[in-house]
């Protein structure tokens, strides 16, 4: 079953589209009409003759050109009705926004599976019900009622909780990474996590897949899928549902079973998938999965301030990262620039000193990823006196450009006077965190086999 | 030996101003000139008649009226000359930023100990060498080289690494919390760590004490210090060189031993430390223990999203955070607002959906707080369609006014959207975090017992 008719339709419906303000009719109207250069967009609902200026149709049968994907948003009593217009329509997907169905219990349970059977029975692909819907930025597809669109890029984002996209999209706006798909899983009634995770696996825009999950369920399917997709991508996810307490609220918040946390941390393992403990870990070290190569064990730290590098040479020593000999060769190429101050520490961390200008950065640089057996390098700039933090940031990334199959991950530390450069590292795809330990961890997680 | 005349000069003379772009002494004189509405400030460079448009005297000694601050940078060899110059004048305090002593070796130790003798003999009370300076924003003082100058607010910051500092005063600007004192300890000749954590316990402006520290010199006085300390104001520390690794880039950094990571861990537990493992968690800490009041254990989440629910009673689980029930008293008070969704979780976490708007936040947050054995609340706000930010901050701000003895930390996830309503939190004093994780770990710390 292809999804390409779900994430790039020739044409869309929304069945319960609205100009109430603050409605979801009114968000997935707005949100869908985004795409209206690339496909037809059409408006269903029976009480309005016009809707943000586009004809509204009483019913999906009223359209006479073909429907590819009916996006429904009315009352949940109401959904069985419409799936039966949209299956004489022969759509090519179906995605119930509506809530009201199996989280409700055993009656919206009834409600729900015989939905699903019909469609599965038509063989249309079915997300949802209760669920936010879709975005595919890269095929300009906004069929969710999200607040707002988020950036595009290469992270693809499968979400068992609609709310964190919510607050997941407004994290992303104004910042440096984006998305190809970000996908509300609902009820799952018909297509699951495991077929989303087999979509992102073929999808080009998607360099790394993450995942907020409370329940996986075929696990054995999952295993076998997530073991294939991360030879090739990675895949991260954050679990909740890990105590006692957080199954509890699982079971009272979708109506799944969460299941013990050491089925799944042991599955998560056995499959290459990286699991993490927050959704801000989740981002750090997509962001940095998504941009940087993977590499072999061997980093060195520079920094122009002592105290971050020993915090770093810290969390690596503490995170299996190797910290890598800085070669006598590389001390020479350091010494012959004649730039250094007299004080620098000519050891891993590579402390350049406080009053380091980029001229500084540059040799160190450009030396240390000279040397073979260094293959990462974790860049510190904390912001002096004489920091220049833009022209920092433009050596780093000239750098890089010249050894691209090494890994920079940096900290520039600061807030108002640093963020210029910061914003610079990441258009250019070099990671950038706030703490050292995050930007360490990052590091970690490039590379391919640890101590 | 007090240390007002350090913080609270009647006058200072920074030796070593300068006009030259960047420099240390530039910066020294324009960060002192923002307080001379409050004190006499005075310039010596032998090379200069004027500075920034005052007179600038060839030595101290031509100063005619006293001086209570002396702040030197000039080159380390001239030193000990300012030096018997400055008890010549019978100043009654001296910070030496310059480098070029112990850190360097051999003959830098004696220098210092050379110049640190003769303050002794002369009982005059030394910051430094090779460091940054001090700032007391209660006294408008900035007698630092840093960039710029941070918000006033009730967090003393003492740190055994001057760039450390410059980072974190860029962090801080723009954002909601501030400092009453930072103090960067440099070599310690003279003063230590000890010292100004005394300093801090007296200073009625200071509510928490933070400090990054890779030595401490003498430890036996630490934990007596500390411990009584600790009785009446948090102390929180960060301990760089926990590992072989961090150890030996500690010696390279400052040239002291930071010495084994247990006796410290241990130090610190005994003496009522909170030990933390990077900076980001320590401002994070620090903003709940300045502006949230410190609790018995139990704690009810409140959520608009499902999602972040699960998660935030995960970490409280894991975390030893008490999740008290919801009583059915508490449950009819919301439930006669008939304000809430049908579907609202009716436990805790306590889902009240994500269509809820303040109103609902209202009910939710007053009636958890009147509930007896609830001493805590984890807010959580997610951004959806209808999200009223702002006002959802409002209600949350009345609602602890009417208890303040009860602790609320908030986690508004998101970005752009949500920003005003977390600024009016925290403008109000109530600590907003990025992630509900990091929520979770300051609610944990202003518990006093936990589980």
């Amino acid at each position: 079953m292809s999804l390409d008719n779900i994430f790039n339709p020739k044409s869309v419906v929304v069945i319960g589209a609205s100009e109430k303000p603050n409605s979801v009719g009114l968000a997935l109207a707005q949100n869908t009409l985004k795409g209206r250069k690339r496909r037809e967009i059409y408006f269903v609902n029976p009480f309005h003759k016009n809707i943000l200026g586009h004809k509204s149709y009483s019913s999906i049968l009223e359209i006479k050109k073909p429907v590819d994907l009916a996006v429904i948003a009315v009352p949940s009593k109401l959904v069985s009705h419409i799936i039966d217009e949209c299956i004489q329509k022969r759509v090519k997907g179906v995605i119930i926004i509506s809530a009201g169905f199996a989280e409700l219990g055993k009656n919206g349970k009834q409600l729900q599976d015989n939905i699903s059977d019909k469609l599965k029975k038509a063989k249309i692909p079915l997300i949802g019900p209760n669920c936010l819907g879709i975005i595919s930025l890269s095929n300009n597809l906004n069929a969710s009622f999200a607040p707002a669109t988020p950036p595009q890029g290469s992270i693809a984002f499968i979400s068992q909780s609609g709310a964190v996209i919510d607050s997941v999209i407004d994290m992303s706006l104004g910042k440096n990474y984006g998305f190809s798909n970000i996908i509300s899983c609902g009820n799952e009634a018909g297509l699951t996590l495991n077929d989303f995770l087999e979509f992102e696996e073929k999808d080009k825009s998607t360099k790394v897949i993450i995942a907020y999950v409370e329940e996986i369920k075929d696990g054995r399917k999952f295993i076998k899928v997530a073991k294939r997709i991360t030879k090739k991508k990675p895949i991260i996810i954050i679990k909740a549902g890990k105590t006692q307490a957080g199954q509890k609220a699982v079971q009272s918040h979708t109506g799944s079973l969460a299941g013990e946390s050491e089925v799944y941390s042991a599955a998560f393992l056995q499959s290459g998938v990286i699991e993490v403990n927050s959704l801000e870990e989740m981002f750090d070290l997509a962001k940095a999965l998504s941009w940087q190569p993977r590499i072999d064990n061997g980093v060195a730290v520079v920094t122009n301030g002592g105290g971050c590098g020993v915090l770093a040479v810290d969390y690596c020593q503490e995170l299996g990262i190797h910290l890598s000999k800085i070669s006598n060769r590389t001390l020479k190429k350091i010494d012959d620039s004649h730039l250094m101050n007299p004080a620098y520490s000519r050891k891993n961390p590579l402390d350049i000193i406080g009053d380091a200008l980029s001229d500084r950065y540059q040799v160190a640089v450009e030396s240390l990823l000279e040397q073979n057996d260094i293959k990462g390098l974790i860049i510190i700039q904390t912001f002096q006196l004489m920091t220049e933090t833009k022209k920092d940031a433009k050596v780093i990334i000239s750098a890089h450009r010249k050894f691209p199959s090494k890994a920079i991950v940096c900290s520039f530390l600061g807030g108002k006077m640093t963020q210029p450069g910061i914003d610079l590292l990441e258009r250019n795809h070099i990671p950038n965190y706030p703490d050292v330990l995050r930007a360490v961890k990052s590091m970690k997680y490039l590379i391919k086999n640890k101590a």
